[in-house]
This record gives C-alpha cells, sequence and structure tokens, in this order.
C-alpha cells in the first residue's frame, strides 16, 4: 500500500490522488447500489495521457487491479471498486480537442459530459445523437465503456455507432491507437468496436474520435393512450412494418405514468393502460404524425394528442426521462431490468413481465424504448424485507429468462457488470466465453483490468 | 493428401468435392490478379453448417489450411488460395432464411448474391444499403469478410453497420454464435464486428442476421462539370458542411470520364476535369440538388444538369459503376488503391496523386466515393514492361504513404488481403499488430484459417 501510493505519487501532481478513506468511499459504487463494492486503496483522477500510463505502468509492477470510472452513473455496478483496487476516474480529462463540420467528427477526452459535447456540436450545425437517460451527468469514456443507448436509438443507433477511433491505454501502460478519423475504413481487425461495450477490461479510453450528424430539424411528439399493452404493441409493429423512421418511439406502462404523475404532476393520462410516445424530426413532421395517429387508432388507440409545438413535445420527453426516477419512488429499492427482444416480440415481453410480476406479488413498471425491442421491467421492493427482497431477485431473474426465451438479450444498454454475470455466461454460451477469455488474455494477461466485470 | 481427401470424404457428398486441377486452379485467386497465388489441394463446396464444420475438423486434424471464399470479386487478394490448401467456397450456401418487416431484419446464408438479397428484400418494401460496385456477382458472405463498402455509404454506411449477429464455425469445428437478432444488445465483447472485416482469418461465415431499412424513394441524381479537381472537393467540404445528406457523393477524374465514354459512349462532357454525382433520396430531392447545385456553382462548376427522372439517373449510375472496368482498358493492367482520408484533405490527396502521376509518368485514373473522402486510385500500366511495373508499383505505395500522411487509411473499403499487408502493419503499429496476433491466437491458435493474409 505504501509502495502503491510512493510510486503513484512519482508521476502525479498531490491533487490527482485522494487517500482519504471517506472520500475513497464514495467512489466505491455506481448507480447500482445494489451490487457487492469493495473499498478502493486510492482514486487517482489524472488530467493527461502520461499520468493514466503511469498509473497504468504502476498497477502492473505491483499487480495492482484497477477499476475505471466515469460518471458512475451506470446501472450495472461495472464501476464498483473491488478492495485495495485503484479507481481511475477519468472525469478530470475533459476537453473537447476538435469539432470539424467538414469531416462530421468531434474528437474528445473521456470525461467530457454528454449534454456538454451535445450543446458544444449542436453551435456547429451538428449532433451528436447518443442521449441516455443520464445524458446530463454521464461521460464519453462512460457510454463507451457501456456501449450506452438512449432515446434517439430506433432513428440514430446506439453510442458504438458513433465510436470510430480510440486511444487507449492498455493494462501494461502502452498507448494503442484504434480506428480511424476517416468516414470508411477497413485496415485490420475492428478493435475499436472491440473496445466499445468491453466495460473497462481491456483497456483505458483516454481519447475518442466521434461522428456527428448534421442537426435534424427540432422533433415534434405525439402520445397516444392505449387500452391495453398489447394494443400498444400492435401499433408500434405496424407503424415500423409501414416504413416510419421515427426519431422517438417509447412505451410507458400504467404503473410508470402513475409515478411520473404523482412526482412532477405531468398531466399524463392516469387512467392509461399504456401509453405511446412517438416522435419525428423529419422535413414534415406533421405529417409523419397524423399517419402515426392513423395507425395508432387502428390498433385501439383510445385517445391521440400530437404536441402542439416544441414546448409540448419536450414535456412529453421530460416525462419519458424522469421514468426510472419516478419509478424508485414507488418502493424504497429498485432492480431496473434491461432485456431487449426483437421488436415483434414485446407484445409476448410486456404480457410476460406481468404474469412475473403477479407470480411474485411485486409492483414491476416498465418503460421501454419500444420502437427498438428495448424494455425496462423496472422490479420495485422493500430491500428491509427480506421475502420481497428475495422475490424481486427471483423476478429480476425470470425476466431474463424471458427475454433470452424470445430470441432477445439480457443487456440492451445497461451493459453486464457484476448484476448480470451469470447470465451473460447464459446467453453468451461456452464457446463465445472461451472466445472472451482469449481475448481479454490478449488485452490484459495478468487480469488488472476491472476483475470480476462482465464475464 | 490422400487422408485429406478421403477424410473430407466421410462427411461431404461427391459432389460437394472437387479435385480436377484444372477446375482447382481456376478456384486460385480473387480479382487482384497480380497478387500470389497457390494451388489448392481441393476445393469443398459444402451446402450445410454440419459440412463446413467437417471440413473445418478435418482440416485441423491433419493442419491442413483453409481459404474461405465467396464470389472472388475481392481486389486484395484476400481469398487468394495458398498450396495444398482446402478452398472453402460458400457460394452453395446461397438461402435467404428469413425476412422480417416488423423486424427489419434477413437471415440469411453466406453464398446468397448482393443483388439476390437487395431484390427481395425490395418486394417486403425493405432497403439493404451496401452496394459494392460488384454487387450483382458479390456474396454477403464475401462482403462481410471483407466489410465492403459501395456508392451508398455516404448516408447509409458500409457492411459493418448492417451486420447483427452471425452464426461462425471455428477453426476447430466449433459453431459459435455471435451478437443478436434484436435493434440494440451490448452482452458481452463485440464479436459480431470483430468477425467482419477479418477477412476469413477468425471464423467462416455460415449464417448472417442483417439490419434492414425501410426502402427510401428513387434517388435523383445531379452531375456537375469542375475544372478542376480542386474546385470539386471545394464543392465537396461545402456540400457536408452545409448539412446536407446525399445519397450518394462521387467523383469521377478525367481519365476515368474519358475511359468511360470510349467503353459504354455515355455521352460524359469529355472535356471536364472532374465530374461530381451527387443524389437524394429525400422526400424532395429536386429541392436538395437546387441548393447542392448552387454549392457547386459557387465552388467553380462551369455546368450543373441535375437528371431529368429515374432514367437518367441510373444512367449517370451505371457510368459510375464501370469506372474502374473502364480504366482496366486504359492499359494492360491495373493496381486499384483504396486510400480514404478525412473529407477535408480530399483535395490534398487528389492533388498528391496527381503528382505522384507526373512523377513515376503513368496514368492514374481517380475514382472516389468523394463524400467518405474514399479514392480509388488505378494505377494504369503494362505489367510486361518491367521499368513500367516498377514505376507502378513504386507508385501505388506512395500513394498509400500520401494517405496516412494525411491522416487517412490505406484501405477504405478493399480490406488487406495479401495486397497491403506490410501497409498495415505500418498504419496500424505494433502495439496493435500484436494485439491482432493476440487474438487471432484466440480464435485459430493453429494458424490455420486464410494463413499469410492481412497480418
Amino acid at each position: 500500500m505504501d509502495d502503491l501510493l510512493e510510486l503513484l505519487r512519482a508521476g502525479l501532481p498531490a491533487e490527482a490522488l485522494i487517500t482519504d478513506p471517506d472520500i475513497t468511499a464514495s467512489y466505491a459504487n455506481d448507480m447500482a447500489s445494489f451490487c457487492d463494492a469493495g473499498i478502493p486503496a486510492v482514486v487517482a483522477l489524472p488530467r493527461t495521457v502520461e499520468q493514466v500510463q503511469h498509473i497504468m505502468r504502476t498497477a502492473t509492477a505491483l499487480r495492482v487491479p484497477v477499476v475505471p470510472q466515469g460518471a458512475r452513473t451506470g446501472l450495472s455496478g461495472a464501476a464498483n471498486a473491488s478492495d485495495g483496487c485503484i479507481v481511475l476516474s477519468l472525469i478530470k480529462m475533459d476537453r473537447i480537442l476538435e469539432i470539424s463540420p467538414v469531416d462530421r467528427i468531434a474528437v474528445v477526452e473521456p470525461g467530457v459530459i454528454n449534454a456538454v459535447l451535445s450543446r458544444a456540436v449542436n453551435e456547429h450545425g451538428l449532433y451528436y445523437p447518443p442521449d441516455p437517460s443520464s445524458w446530463e451527468m454521464c461521460t464519453i469514456g462512460g457510454n463507451i465503456g457501456t456501449a450506452s443507448g438512449g432515446l434517439c436509438c430506433v432513428k440514430y443507433g446506439v453510442t458504438a455507432e458513433y465510436v470510430l477511433g480510440l486511444d487507449v491505454v492498455l493494462a501494461d501502460g502502452r498507448l494503442l491507437s484504434t480506428g480511424r478519423r476517416t468516414a470508411k475504413g477497413v485496415a485490420g481487425y475492428d478493435l475499436t468496436r472491440l473496445l466499445v461495450g468491453s466495460e473497462g477490461s481491456l483497456g483505458i479510453v483516454v481519447k475518442a474520435v466521434l461522428a456527428l450528424k448534421p442537426q435534424p430539424p427540432r422533433q415534434l411528439v405525439l402520445a397516444a393512450e392505449f387500452p391495453s399493452a398489447a394494443s400498444a404493441c400492435d401499433a408500434i409493429c405496424a407503424i415500423m412494418e409501414r416504413g416510419h423512421t421515427p426519431s422517438l418511439l417509447e412505451l410507458m406502462d400504467r404503473t410508470t405514468v402513475r409515478a411520473v404523475n404523482r412526482m412532477a404532476n405531468m398531466g399524463l393520462p392516469d387512467s392509461t393502460e399504456a401509453l405511446l410516445l412517438a416522435a419525428f424530426d423529419t422535413p414534415d413532421p406533421t405529417a409523419d404524425l397524423a399517419a402515426v395517429a392513423e395507425l395508432c387508432t387502428a390498433a385501439g388507440a383510445t385517445e391521440v394528442v400530437p404536441a402542439e409545438d416544441a414546448a409540448e413535445s419536450e414535456m412529453l420527453l421530460q416525462a419519458r426521462r424522469m421514468s426510472l426516477t419516478a419509478l424508485e419512488t414507488v418502493k424504497p429499492a429498485t432492480m431496473i431490468d434491461d432485456v431487449c427482444v426483437p421488436r415483434s416480440k414485446l407484445g409476448a415481453m410486456l404480457e410476460g413481465t406481468a404474469a412475473v410480476a403477479e407470480k411474485y406479488d411485486l409492483t414491476i413498471g416498465v418503460c421501454a424504448h419500444a420502437g427498438d425491442g428495448n424494455t425496462h421491467p423496472v422490479v420495485c421492493f422493500d430491500h428491509t424485507d427480506a421475502d420481497e427482497s428475495r422475490r424481486a431477485r427471483e423476478s429480476f431473474d425470470e425476466i431474463m429468462a424471458l427475454g433470452l426465451e424470445l430470441g432477445g438479450t439480457i443487456t440492451g444498454e445497461h451493459g453486464v457488470g457484476v448484476l448480470k454475470k451469470e447470465w451473460l455466461a447464459r446467453e453468451l454460451g461456452e464457446v463465445s466465453v472461451e472466445l472472451h477469455r482469449g481475448i481479454k488474455q490478449a488485452f490484459d494477461p495478468l487480469g488488472l483490468l476491472n476483475p470480476g466485470k462482465v464475464f
């Protein structure tokens, strides 16, 4: 321990190291508070690539595990500390190094906040689509680590699709450059994509080249009330089957709508069984919304209300964005699932989730990136009640099992972390897990990077 | 050799094996005819996953190298046989297994021809964008192996962006499933993307889940003549900087235009220095083309001609598609470069390429996916002239060096194969190459899959 601090200090300024146990303890976990977390030996907050290299060389020399962290808004415990580790927080490396409207790229350090980047590129008429609900807090480095999604994915895809190239400090301190600054490129294996979503287990991202889009027109949102989740899912399938490309297609179930109303009095229809939000950022969103409104009505919507203007649209988005937070007020604790199924199976997924809630006598609210088939069933429970906690855990697992049965995945966008490790092995199968281990071995032979996470 | 055939025959029908040396010799190489190719021991044409597994188990048992092949339209020698290898041709596995308009996916075997899939999904109102120039011949498996591009990339991206999941037979015959059928998913490392573009060096793709888009309106094309390559590049930068999203943005230099006219009498303007083709498949392409026409004129275009209709648009596309073939008629042999630079460096790239042509006293025609900064300088030479051949090779290399200097890549879409192996190491650097070797080791510890290719 003394060795560790001495060696770290040799290459880092004093303010880049936190050793006060009261403060280091506050870096112990991300937002998956129910996942186990250890006590870090030290928190390092480097400002330069060289400092990150120094930290990793030190870790390798002393065989000390390293847990990389961004804003710790993750939901799977991937950023949770392990005992005696170095927490490597990238939040001080927060510079936007370049924005190029001609090349449509931004070059950033990992600690840049998602919303800060979004606003900066907006000023150049550009758009960085990935928008996790935590976008005002989460970092680009964290987004890259977890390959995070958001509301925009149904039209614009996930973080992975916007990462063109990376600078990465490897476990032994060497610097790797992957990918490119160009629109296209197929030189060698796609190490960039291998690193995106690897949850800090392969290397420390210290720079990223991100692809940007031209800023689209402001989106216009429509809200449609349905008498059942099934009829809402019919509408979703019809919308996608007819070739529409909404910029957002979100579902909130009754539990979610009520929780949001209780928290913020948003005036959402309390009596609805399922609320569908659809949006378009096309040249003529009114016409697109009208077509979608017709499909909703045909599927059984009891009311369809297009937003009058951007302000009303924004209000509806706010309601959707606060869904998880609102569901957290239903009971003292929550476990948030992240099952993504083929869109055509969304109805079966919601029906099955309702059956799980009934079986375990629990409240499970569902909000979903419905256009992507990505559901967030939120299991609400009292963690001081042992039996309810057990039922919560079992229902959480049963929902993942259901997702796999329906041809889906246990995680659409939140990642694996420690929360879903066992389930990952179940989804991937032995052959894949063995290849994962081989790749990990090639990048991090001593197993120092975020040990115990993912697989 | 006798062992090999005997063992192969134990799990394959007679018609799945070709041993006649006159016929096997015809499978020796892809379209990079100037790259070395060996003589295969046998050509295997399996029809089932089990047969592919049998071939790989046999290869592993006897330590025989395997070279996977699609339609052999590749341009880098990645499908060239090595002496004594099993050529594993996937062209008989050519079934489209599923097309789902709701899930917007197709599930296909690797031997499906790109154009066959495109037309099949069109019938469901869907669109499979990747469109390499060889799309009427090339296979989806080959497209996946080389991560191939095409004309549509400037708006729709490359093959990699459409591959959601794969079934892959590993070197030892085990079956690996990667990825998903869902719109999103972040479970584990992105093995799918690692395999895409790996040029058959990591496994044999036997099934692919592909993402589809709704079919866009037919694109309308505009042709603009420029007095110099530099002014055409200015127009390209202006178009992208202003936030336009053309469905195609292609450049043909004077040499290319003349070659196309000579071959097909297309009525292109023979006197032009650079011909720019821009297209939009938006709801109002005429308005978009008018805006682009203005930017072209401002950049110095001497004539701007929007196509009157779909037929005229198709004619212009045909001219562009035949560029490489037309340039092959200039001299007895050609070497096709594939350098991709940041869009903002396209002017410098074209200027530098012209200087290389002058320095080596060679004709180098350039066509380019200009919106992506992806140039195809085609070095035209007489391969029976030793000195000219030497100059061709040197100029070919100098063009790649120029691309790297400008922050680009040696290959935007054609891949590495045997043609650019040395240059790949130069682009990637030692750290990256070492990681490539580690990954290869994890997938193919005996080094049997496409040995001697890529790195």
